[in-house]
């Protein structure tokens, strides 16, 4: 197959021969290269075989997951459990820092604002999406285009007891209605200790060899009893051997490849130069605040481990879009298909010239960056309780309208689960919340300047730290039923409350909804119209032999167990468990617990740690199963090297790796280090 | 001669063209364009002129200044003076905070860490460093060249009670011997808040309009006694008008406008992203610390507002590389030369391609960067204690080498500079030692990683913080006097110390010396070969029609009194009292202080406050008379605006603008505000 797409499309073969890389790609499981995927593997994955693996692959918020048990146990990460853990804990006792371990049923723990969600049906829905915007300007197809979804993800909803969400394909080349099974009562059920499931912490972070125990264990629950999914995996702990087929079935979080070569610098020049300031600063505020006290390191271990996650991704994409070498790869890939749109003359016509189109409108958005950002999405104004503030004034102006006329997020199907994350009880810390209120208005002022007409209306009289220090002292909306209350009562609670942050939300909404408006109207409804004639001069040439880019939406990619060459010394794909003893320091990051330490002499140090394998994983797919060609577990994928940052833009077949927890570590840990054992009795019977 | 210039020229004329723009350029005063300038200005400067400008002119460490009265009075920017404001405070009283003036000669506070030069002599040695270097190869050329320019400087300061320093022009097109007259016992007169001085603070750093009364006045003595200046410049408070002729005497500190095309994407794509990154966290982290306390807002001041400037100077710089039109230009100018060169056989010949060089050079220093920046270059080692242990250790073992073997910041010309740094009677507070340190080192760990072997010799046992706060509660470095004596004692006294802070110093240093061979060898030679065959064929197409980069030496340019259109809108060039009155919060940075609250009935709201001209400066020209041409003060140059930033790499004549504190202001304030009587009397007498 790789062959004749490759002769099939000699204009695009740069475009297409790398798209076409063994190991590469992420499929979705309506569009899954059975025939390559054998050929290459020498495998014989069929339909059945992918059912199987989809009914148990788990999509959390804000991770991937698998089903472990008949009784509901779940797979994942523990950086996928760290916010539950947070949301367990207080300054006093930290379950990031010390770990979790339910003795029974009744000690698990529920999840405020957890979910798991299992995909249980898909319907490509572009044709409808086509006929309703067809022969409208870009402005009302955006709108008509987004009233559409929410309708088609009502009647879904309507008819069956499912979730329903729409998914954007090929930046709007396809669009699908995807169906899940929820379930929102989600329990804690173990977590091993922070020093050893991220053991070399942030120093650590996306490199390889590594010795991270990065697991965490949660238990679906339906009408409080155990879920009984329809399936599950089962562990190897064998593991898999060098060269073995691997498989990942997961939720790669997004992906930038199908950009063009104009939006790769924009985000080079302008978003992620401005994030890394933003983000490196606000680092340097929380580690400064973590140091004053053991307490306040607990409360800020959490936002500061996923802070500092984020930089190294962010940095290591700035880092690709200055290899010189990758922007003439993405210039030469948009050269070709814009050779083979202009050799047809029926495909010229209907496709225009998006390139020209999207320079335009990169324009205008660089022209509205600095406010929309500030002020609509939220960089000026940062913290739980502003953002509580802020769902509420704006969720009660929103439901007043008819569902289709609203903001997505806040159509009848979104509406659950904003609900749900207003009334968790979840504790909320005042000194963090002045912390990130006040740097975000500092920044906001020094952004917009200090004559910027939103400025002068919060800040003409305080400054940022006195602004944010009396929002926060004065409002209630740390209460989860103060929240729940307002919500209930709708616009008119909203309009008849004095809380200090509800009176900042509702000030500043209408200077945030112009600009939403500006940006809807003037960057996102014609770049949509530019990135869906693209798509479709893309299938034109080739099909849809090219996967889409990640949506947090499921998708499987196939690869093997292997290292790789790092200036041209090999790494070796296991990492054993005498090394992390010897690379402890005994200070954090590099500190192995005491749980650990005690029972030291009893540990096989031959137990393989981690390994790393060349499937194509990006942000999302933290937690997914490692699984070979028997639909077993042989790892737990928790991160990628240093050159899988670089995935977000192209595929490295020569360094790109992921990296997977072992599963004889799993099994060595639970049994001698935590003594789980009907926690191990249930993963394994 | 412009005309001529462009027409001799027609293969440069984009680059030449540019580079002649009027209002444009930093003029050496020995490559002043008399007939250009006042035909331009209609003025009638000459030699004379020129002269008692220059002895007028002072260079401080940092910034310039101008003798202001026959008894040594030297006016300059508050912001130049902070940092004695800062040494002369403590926990509970600043200075910068609070203002100073000295009543009388007795109570003028000597600034432990200041100089004042006068430039008296400057001598071409381009042909004697030629002649040092002519056939060697580049590496043995690099040494021979330091130790020839640290030879012509010790056989200068023989000759004659100076200062001399070599200077080095057009990236080594020309080699100069500066001869200074210099003093070294600089104290303080006068300062206003730091809110009044930087009323607008970070917000409105590097914007017009303005009301900063960005002011200090020093007094250079000389043996005891008020030096008597050679020349000293008169205010005309009236300020200027309109498009008056307008010149800067000063030192501009550093610009990039010649560098090639490659080295300019180094600073996009490495330099500067990186050391935004790295100083946006140290502001967080000092931001959070000020914020602890008043005693740590008065400590961390200085060094925030110095913090905070840089970073936004390399904010602008770095949005100036990533406009399409600079890299564009750049590229004209640059194929421009090499077509003229490539035209030349016999240039082209003693040319080669040095473009090409550079290529391999910027690779090179590429692979060096993390480790150079974070071991020899400090980025991983910051704060006082530890520079002066770096300094000590390495001061101690150079001074046992021949002096034109040393390393040049050791050489004996420069020996009592370092002295008196060490010995500077000046606050050094543990805390803020402790979060450099700490900070730095943990940087350090992260970037080179845990497993380089620098980060295990210091940190296999500790993490960053534990080191840092051992180090800092056991060094005796805080004392000037244990610093002298380390000093004093040489390398036996280094050898038998155990302060862990020299340790530390001492364990490092064998690396950051390898790596500093490494960087000299094989990116400092090869630059400096490259650059030097550039600027001679440029000598060879334009002769010193084009003036070199700035080096914090003294430079000349002339301009008019002007604003700008922003956004098609314009911006008048004066602002006026009233208005900072407006725009006060009554927080800081938008705080008038309380001296001028209380007198305010009597201040006449009509006096100009701030101006902005079209003079070509950069950092290094803050504290610069703005005079008319009688060589009358009238403004005090503090900043640019937010356009001259890019002034680092062109100039742009529409926007580029140089911001000056009004005469007018000054009069006012020292008359109604600060009754400074005696002090306006010296200055008007």
């Amino acid at each position: 197959m790789t062959r004749f797409a490759c002769a099939a499309a000699a204009a695009l073969m740069v475009f297409l021969c790398s798209a076409a890389q063994a190991d590469e790609g992420m499929w979705t499981f309506h569009g899954f290269p059975f025939a390559k995927a054998n050929a290459a593997l020498k495998t014989n994955l069929d339909q059945a075989w992918l059912d199987r693996v989809r009914s148990a692959t788990v999509r959390l918020a804000n991770c991937t997951a698998s089903f472990v048990s008949d009784e509901g146990l779940i797979l994942t990460n523990h950086h996928c459990v760290e916010a539950c853990l947070a949301e367990q804990s207080s300054k006093e006792k930290s379950f990031v820092e010390d770990g979790f371990l339910a003795k029974s049923r009744d000690e698990e723990k529920r999840c405020q604002t957890q979910v798991a969600d299992v995909l249980i049906g898909m319907e490509e829905i572009t044709a409808k999406v086509s006929a309703a915007t067809a022969g409208k300007d870009e402005t009302t197809a955006n709108d008509v285009r987004k009233s559409t979804l929410t309708q088609l993800e009502g009647e879904c909803e309507k008819a069956a007891t499912q979730k329903c969400q729409t998914v954007t394909l090929y930046e709007g080349g396809q669009y699908w209605l995807y169906k899940y099974k929820r379930y929102t009562d989600v329990r804690l059920v173990f977590a091993p200790e922070a020093s050893i499931a991220a053991f070399g912490g942030d120093p650590d972070n996306f490199q390889f060899p590594r010795w991270c125990l990065d697991m965490g264990i949660l238990r679906a629950y339906e009408d409080g009893k155990p879920a009984k999914p329809a399936n599950h995996l089962k562990f190897n702990f064998a593991g898999p051997s060098v060269g073995e087929a691997v498989f990942v079935s997961g939720h790669p979080g997004a992906t930038d490849r199908l950009l063009t070569l104009a939006q790769l610098k924009q985000q080079r020049n302008q978003d992620l130069p401005q994030w890394l300031l933003r983000y490196s600063e606000i680092r340097g505020r929380l580690i400064q605040f973590s140091q004053e006290s053991p307490q306040n390191e607990r409360i800020t271990a959490d936002l500061l481990n996923s802070i500092e996650n984020a930089i190294k991704v962010r940095r290591k994409m700035l880092d690709a879009l200055h290899e010189d070498s990758l922007l003439e790869r993405k210039a030469a890939e948009q050269a070709a298909l814009q050779k083979s749109v202009a050799k047809d003359a029926k495909l010229k016509k209907s496709t225009g010239d998006p390139w020209h189109d999207i320079d335009v409108v990169l324009a205008t958005e660089r022209g509205l960056f600095v406010p929309y950002n500030y002020i609509e999405a939220g960089a000026g104004l940062q913290g739980r309780l502003v953002n509580f503030a802020r769902t509420l004034v704006r969720g009660a102006a929103e439901r007043d309208k008819p569902n289709g006329q609203r903001y997505r997020e806040y159509t009848d199907p979104a509406l659950p689960r904003v609900e749900q994350q207003l009334g968790a009880k979840v504790p909320v810390y005042n000194e963090l919340e002045e912390l990130r209120l006040g740097n975000s208005l500092e920044r906001m002022r020094e952004w917009l300047g200090p004559d910027h007409p939103v400025v002068r209306k919060l800040m003409s009289k305080e400054s940022p730290a006195q602004l944010a220090k009396r929002l926060i002292s004065g409002t209630k909306l740390n209460d989860p039923a103060v929240r729940l209350e307002l919500w209930k009562g709708g616009s008119a609670a909203i309009a008849a409350s004095t809380d200090p942050m509800i009176e900042l939300a509702r000030m500043i909404d209408p200077d945030a909804r112009a600009l939403r408006k500006a940006y809807e109207d003037g960057v996102e409804a014609p770049l949509r119209s530019a990135t869906e004639r693209i798509a479709r001069a893309r299938f034109a040439s080739l099909g849809t032999s090219v996967y889409p880019d990640a949506t947090f939406t499921l998708r499987l990619n196939y690869g093997t167990v292997q290292g790789w060459k790092e200036n041209g010394t090999p790494v070796e794909p296991f990492t054993h468990l005498s090394r992390a003893f010897e690379r402890a320091t005994g200070a954090d990051p590099f500190r192995i617990p005491d749980s650990w330490l005690r029972v030291k002499d009893k540990l096989d140090m031959n137990t393989p740690f981690n390994l790393s394998t060349n499937n194509d994983i990006v942000g999302g797919n933290s937690g997914s199963a490692l699984i070979n060609a028997k639909a077993e577990i042989v790892g737990l994928l928790f991160d990628g090297n240093i050159h899988s940052v670089s995935g977000a833009y192209w595929f490295d077949t020569e360094k790109n790796r992921a990296v997977a927890v072992h599963p004889a570590i799993i099994r060595e840990a639970l049994s001698k280090v935590y003594a789980a054992d009907a926690l191990l009795g249930e993963l394994t019977r």
